[in-house]
């Protein structure tokens, strides 16, 4: 299963947020072996929503779009998605009554619009704030706030699944350049993904679906290398 | 003047590293007065970065695309750029005597390809680590390490500039659904763009590229919200 994440934001393109719920959402989604293939920023515009959304629908699994879904203007999300999908925005009567009976809020208090989902979506509930979200032909949209993207993702989470993944890394205290060879022959004995990542020391993670062989790669490589600490 | 990033690294989509290369440019291009369009994040995949550079290539001005430029088989990220202009790589000989006669680095010591760029190219000197960085037809490659990263794009810095855009932000005590009448009213009076983000209390943020607009609308919303301190 392969997925492509939309975060929509001007406040992430203006550099004032950093894209945590990215990171969040994808280490969740790895951990039960689902692929993410994209992760793309777009501004709180619906045609750049919707155009992004239909993109990725068509080549990956599942799309999980996170932004603001709330009552104010800039709250364009749903809006895009919903082109994206080409249906109306409408009340959802279900998501209405939830919002009233489990959020406790009076149903005059709520602004218009505050249920509004593409039409014929699933509603999903925000247990953390008030607006919901929605799923509907493979695309989930979820609250931009992190805490509320969380709290959401949780109760759908169990419909993301995949081929897990198991994963080593070995640190190595010489020059990536030097390892080279080493990466080479590690690629070519066993059927594992390598990825080195330089810093104070070279970080080798090694990746495959099956347990065994990562660990019998990290362990090759761990016989071959400098760990000694001393630093590159 | 607009601009797309480009971020490749499958540690980014597997949730072990968050974007702040991508935070980091944002801010710096928007306080320039450049807009930030796109940020996309890619695997390490020649295909995929090639793809993603040459749509973006096609919309922006400017495409500034991050990612492993060093010697190992996962640091594909020049590959991908030379694919999508169609450039072969090739050792660039001003670079590669760069990082001898600056770099301090033995020639003999360089693992082959460290110097190669897509033909033509500008190289971008690395004052940090070693591997240069490109720029070419608008296209400019970045190392994936932050401190390169941000050392590398301070010396192309000037070359994007905008038109900038000034803001303020006023705080309200009240809940965001209250506040959504003078939002609307600010947004009239006001040649301004208004962004609102909820947390225990709702930021409003307000642009243009007109500073006392700015200014006067800033005041204008302040002598009407509670900012009283007491929450929400």
């Amino acid at each position: 299963m392969d997925v492509a994440i939309v975060t929509v934001g001007d406040e992430l393109l203006a550099g004032r947020t950093t894209n945590t719920n990215a990171t969040w959402l994808c280490e969740r989604l790895v951990d039960r072996g689902v692929a993410v293939e994209r992760i793309t920023t777009v501004p709180d515009r619906i045609g750049e929503i919707a155009r992004v959304v239909n993109e990725y629908r068509a080549e990956y699994d599942s799309v999980i779009v996170t932004g603001g879904v709330g009552p104010t203007h800039d709250d364009v999300t749903m809006d895009g998605v919903a082109a994206a999908l080409g249906r109306d925005l409408e009340e959802h009567p279900a998501a209405l009554a939830w919002i009233v009976e489990e959020g406790g809020y009076a149903r005059e208090d709520l602004t218009d619009g505050t249920a509004d989902l593409p039409a014929g979506a699933r509603p999903l509930h925000n247990g953390v704030g008030v607006a919901p979200g929605a799923a509907l032909e493979g695309v989930y949209v979820l609250p931009g706030v992190p805490a509320e993207m969380r709290g959401m993702f949780e109760t759908i989470e169990s419909e993301f699944t995949g081929q897990k993944r198991f994963r080593e890394v070995v640190v190595a205290d010489e020059p990536e350049s030097a390892l080279l060879e080493r990466l080479e022959a590690l690629r070519t004995e066993f059927d594992v993904s390598v990825g080195s990542y330089p810093g104070n020391s070279v970080r080798v993670s090694i990746e495959s679906t099956d347990e065994a062989t990562v660990e019998a790669a990290a362990a090759w490589l761990r016989e071959r290398v400098d760990s000694s600490g001393r630093g590159t």
